[in-house]
């Protein structure tokens, strides 16, 4: 499943709020419009944002290729603000656009063809990096897998998130790919429900046998249905392999240790984070009350009351297994193999 | 808050399909209105069932007091026969018809007028010993409460489920009520969020400082808000202390452990099944996958996906720090100090 392609003029797109009830693909050679898709949340998970934006910047210049280079440098220029503009705290969507800015600094002497073809050569690069990152995820994660396995995953970590089959979804499907009878139960992951309405999509899209579960029957089912292993993603992982990622994750890991089962996190080593020594150094993003109480269209709690809705939570690293990278399975002491995997 | 009162010649209960959003109570003194008020859950809760089928049964009688016996025999077989028919599986509702149906019995030289002050004076009893049932649990769980708490809670356990002030909510309110500083986070408890709807409404109704919280940030919650305790109800208890409630206490009971903080189980002493030694024995119903897939009114998966369902889960009795009976606080070895309670 591809969740966003580059054509040879255009973009295409999964809308991701038509999901899980509808498969609406939009294609467009409109910035404008992709922009509106990135405002919306048409297009959102922080690596697939990259993309689309260093894409969006290709949409906007594409007709002055063969105009004046200040009038091609004014579409540039033009292109990165309407695309700034559409999620300001998107530390991705900048990254790329600094990518291809950088592109124009080191190319000063180019005319707007050449510029054209080098920006596109990035923009497709910014997407291929991140289709193989997840391959290697995938490959050096699957070996931990066992060849009958029941795993419990939690919110998306997959091809709606990325630019390739994902973090931790991707170690799934490439273990299930490579002939291992995997079932899956998916978290449905309140308040957002990423589990239920993104997740679950994509395992049926793949066809990998997988069960919707509330997030609460976690340890029930990890009990009766015999769960082997749980895996997840992360947002951010502190040098001493304290995770954050979203919320209820810390369940899990503290579930895993009482059921003596591994817990996994899959994650770029992009997620290492150096500049922190541990998760208390993390700050966590509390989010409106109204994502708990109203969020399905109908109030399910009464007016007025007080709601505390973490956005994330932190997995303090003693209760984590391994550490699943594009560079290969880091495990304790993580100070140590996580060390060595930034530096590389 | 009383969720049911008899009076004079009518019964009076909130509408719990109204709530959280709107406190709306229904008083009639007509026995199909109530019938159909329980069948379509207006009226829900196992003891508050009981409560209301015994009156029921008054309201079917009570203008057939002056009529021939056998026209007054033949209103009371019918007032039967309407309220069994609402919930065919409800196990207290048909507890309490069967000591209404005693009292016929035992008296069967009355007049209707002498018969239904007694069948009245049951009902009356049936929902007394339940208020003072509640009252007891609170007093000897509230003991356990340190005069600083910041607790968890789950599911719905107070007066809309009892005929008092609950279960594992009376043990909160009582320490409450005796001065005690107190903060509740209440989980919202998927699938039917009753923590949302029913809890939640309750504590603010009372004044309690409440905080609601989707079910999987409990962790997160324990660790950061420094929670002291965890106290929830119970459907089920074998003879060695393993406990069946809602799904998700099991979660629960394993973070209570982790972070080394108490996890309480409130319920009566009726709660206890002699029948049956240990958890291993207990069936757990497994529910429609409806409830997680369309329960906010609005379908949050993609159809024809597999949903495991459970609706309770067994907290193995290793992880229950004190079980709270109308007869006192109970402790390991359960064995023990379950089968001298069941005895009394």
């Amino acid at each position: 499943m591809k969740s966003i392609e580059w054509l040879t003029n255009s973009i295409r797109f999964v809308d991701q709020t038509e999901l899980p009830l509808n498969e609406v693909f939009i294609e467009t050679s409109n910035i404008s419009i992709l922009a509106d898709a990135i405002r919306t949340l048409k297009v959102r998970g922080a690596p697939l944002l990259g993309i689309a934006s260093a894409y969006g910047i290709l949409l906007g210049i594409q007709n002055e290729i063969h105009a004046p280079k200040e009038k091609f440098l004014s579409a540039f220029e033009n292109a990165i603000n309407v695309i700034s503009s559409t999620r300001p705290t998107a530390k991705n969507l900048f990254w790329a656009l600094e990518r291809m800015r950088n592109i124009i600094r080191l190319n000063s002497n180019d005319d707007p063809n050449t510029l054209f073809d080098k920006l596109k050569y990035e923009a497709l690069s910014i997407h291929e990096e991140d289709r193989i990152m997840c391959e290697n995820i995938g490959k050096y994660g699957s070996e931990l897998i066992p060849n009958v396995a029941k795993i419990i995953t939690h919110c998306n970590t997959g091809a709606l998130a990325t630019g390739g089959i994902g973090t931790a979804f991707g170690v799934i499907l490439t273990a299930y790919n490579s002939g291992k009878d995997i079932s899956v139960y998916a978290d449905e992951t309140r308040p957002l429900l990423q589990g239920a309405r993104l997740t679950m999509w994509e395992f049926q899209k793949e066809g990998i046998p997988s069960t919707l579960i509330t997030d609460n029957a976690a340890a029930w089912t990890i009990k009766t249905k015999k769960i082997n292993l749980i895996i997840v993603g992360a947002d951010r992982i502190a040098m001493n392999g304290d995770a954050a990622n979203k919320i209820g994750t810390y369940n899990l890991a503290i579930l895993a240790k009482e059921h003596n089962i591994p817990f996994y996190i899959a994650a770029p080593s992009s997620t290492i984070d150096s500049s922190i020594y541990s998760g208390e150094q993390i700050q966590i993003e509390e989010r409106d009350s109204s994502e708990v109480v109203n969020g399905f269209g109908k109030q399910i709690a009464p007016s007025n009351i007080s709601v505390f809705n973490p956005a994330f939570d932190v997995t303090p690293h003693h209760l984590i297994s391994a550490i699943i990278t594009e560079r290969g399975v880091l495990r304790a002491p993580f100070l140590d193999s996580l060390a060595r995997t930034v530096k590389q």
